[in-house]
């Protein structure tokens, strides 16, 4: 039986008129044939699927893409790749220009001279943004322990702990919890360092009197969950109340303008005015969100720059930010499923404002 | 005052006559500048070093890369970067060619039309091959903590217990140790899976009369270590003293080998040969090591394709392996610094055949 994906890849074929497409993204070599390895290349023609990668995956290779031709060689899995579409007599074969180097590309153009190379940005990702049935299972059980981790942090979130030990504490629920691993190097930012909104964990102690701020995911069956909170040890301030109200106001208001038709930009747009007009426009520098899947970063989604118009079956984030440099920052992240008839919120922890005893 | 690696890498732009050079690669641009964001791009030139980032990064960009001058924008920091190089009137610019894409390759010749763009392959990489004093203190410090975690696991590795529990244990082993994280994907296989030589963990129950290999690493400040042990749960058999055997007397006669100038490939050849001769040439199927550093495989060193010639201060891994499939595996590896005499071992764990109590 031909998987549905491929049946859906090889559209690809047909509309740009190849012969072949080369696959080098590892999440598309991973969705396209199940295939795990770090290292390796799939090439996609109109009556097969064959996977080029080295010894060390002989027996894993076999086992996990069971529909793929596996080739083993000591050669780079790009220059199998080359020799066999050259071989295969192919005239014009894509490849990902997302993905390939320009020393890729020398690689295929020496071994496939009598080929044309046709590159293709991101040809996957329509594919793999629209969410099948297995996909979105793995996706709610990664929220599913998202949330549950997320329940089971708490305690440890107090004044006299670093956040490093909250991150130990954290992976080690997630991974009982059963995933895999965080989806995504976990952000554990305490204090101003909450308005780094990419802030590694670090030896910083949490205090009474700040914000502290939690954003990480659990992987489970390859699939990504991603959840933001920010909680607050002791009585929040005035500030602080207005700025979490705000982005809370922001991004449940983006997630109630979710439906399949409407363009991610419009919905980024919901949740940037309603934190412009409360006058923080200047402190929410990135995009709503982004699609979820093998990835946690899957492909654009939700803002202002972006092109996608929201399909039913779509994974998405909805994490809108404030952040103040030396104050900290706030920032309230759901991952949310398109629905036939709009939203349905994938991870559900509680999102009113948190003061924890101290 | 200058970095001593800006001031190495400034000797490149001389080299090959360059007025700029590009840098995409994340560990080359932490080398560089102290950057430890996910998205940028850094420029060398002659007299200053620019870091093109986002506004997730504003705050952070500056406190690690004090010596760079920092642009943030919403724009693709390759769109940047091909700005500033056109701005500033460069005649020939380098860029990586193993790491920018085809298509950020295309925005850099949108982005400076006027500029003339040389790709060099690994041009940072002889500059990292050789650590400084700081780095050998943190790869240490890695080996140190990484010894550590498989002296504080061998509790958790009995019959019974699940490959996923073990690497539980593990990561809050190493974290409650000091290691950031594990410095890759952590390896625990049992039995028969021991022959894959990249399992990831399974649900797959430990028993006895088995193999269960391990092969992980701490990451400190950056740095990553790197170690396989392969033990045995109960009294191993003939055929495993024979196999482990086979492999220790590789490893340690490799060890032996390593001293600057000799030439990578021929260290390999020491290992290969023994196992060669001992009947298991074809179930050696990978490179006896790689570099450390900054990443896990930090380029390439011990190898039949290697034409690194071994120096002072390089830090590489030993690890042969035997693998039979459906019988299992054994690997033992090291990580071992080239001093002016020859290796000193910074992984110091017990490698005689150690057999559990089942």
């Amino acid at each position: 039986m031909i998987s549905p994906r491929v049946e859906l890849a090889r559209e690809k074929l047909t509309e740009n008129e190849l012969q072949g497409f080369i696959v080098s993204d590892r999440q598309n070599i991973r969705w396209l044939t199940g295939f795990t390895g770090s290292s390796g290349v799939a090439l996609l023609t109109c009556d097969s699927v064959h996977l080029f990668t080295d010894s060390r995956y002989t027996i894993q290779a076999s086992q996990e893409a069971p529909g793929a031709v596996v080739h083993i060689s000591s050669e780079p899995p790009i220059k199998q790749v080359a020799e066999k579409v050259s071989t295969l007599g192919c005239e014009a074969v894509g490849f990902e220009s997302t993905v390939v180097t320009v020393e890729e590309y020398r690689q295929l153009e020496d071994g496939a001279a009598d080929v044309r190379l046709v590159g293709l940005a991101q040809a996957l990702s329509p594919l793999r943004a629209v969410k099948d049935t297995e996909e979105i299972e793995r996706l709610r059980k990664a929220c599913e322990i998202t949330d549950a981790a997320f329940s089971a942090i708490q305690p440890f979130l107090k004044p006299g702990t670093k956040e490093l030990d909250i991150l130990r504490e954290l992976v080690y629920i997630l991974t009982g919890l059963g995933a895999e691993k965080e989806s995504f190097d976990s952000i554990v930012a305490s204090g101003p360092r909450s308005a780094l909104p990419h802030a590694h964990p670090t030896d910083r102690i949490l205090a009474a009197g700040e914000p502290v701020l939690l954003d990480f995911g659990a992987q489970y069956q390859g699939y990504a969950g991603d959840i933001t909170r920010t909680l607050f040890l002791g009585s929040a301030t005035d500030e602080f109340r207005k700025v979490y109200q705000t982005v809370l106001d922001a991004q449940m208001a983006a997630i109630a303008a979710i439906r399949p038709g409407v363009p991610g930009k419009d919905v980024d747009e919901v949740a940037r005015k309603i934190i412009t007009d409360a006058g923080y426009g200047n402190s929410f520098g990135h995009g709503l969100g982004h699609q979820l899947g093998l990835s946690v970063h899957d492909g654009p989604a939700l803002s202002p720059k972006s092109d996608i118009v929201l399909l039913e079956g779509m994974v998405v984030t909805v994490e809108p930010g404030i952040y103040i440099e030396g104050w900290g920052g706030v920032r309230i992240e759901d991952d949310v499923l398109v629905g036939r008839c709009g939203a349905e919120v994938l991870t559900v922890s509680q999102k009113s404002l948190t003061e924890l005893a101290v």
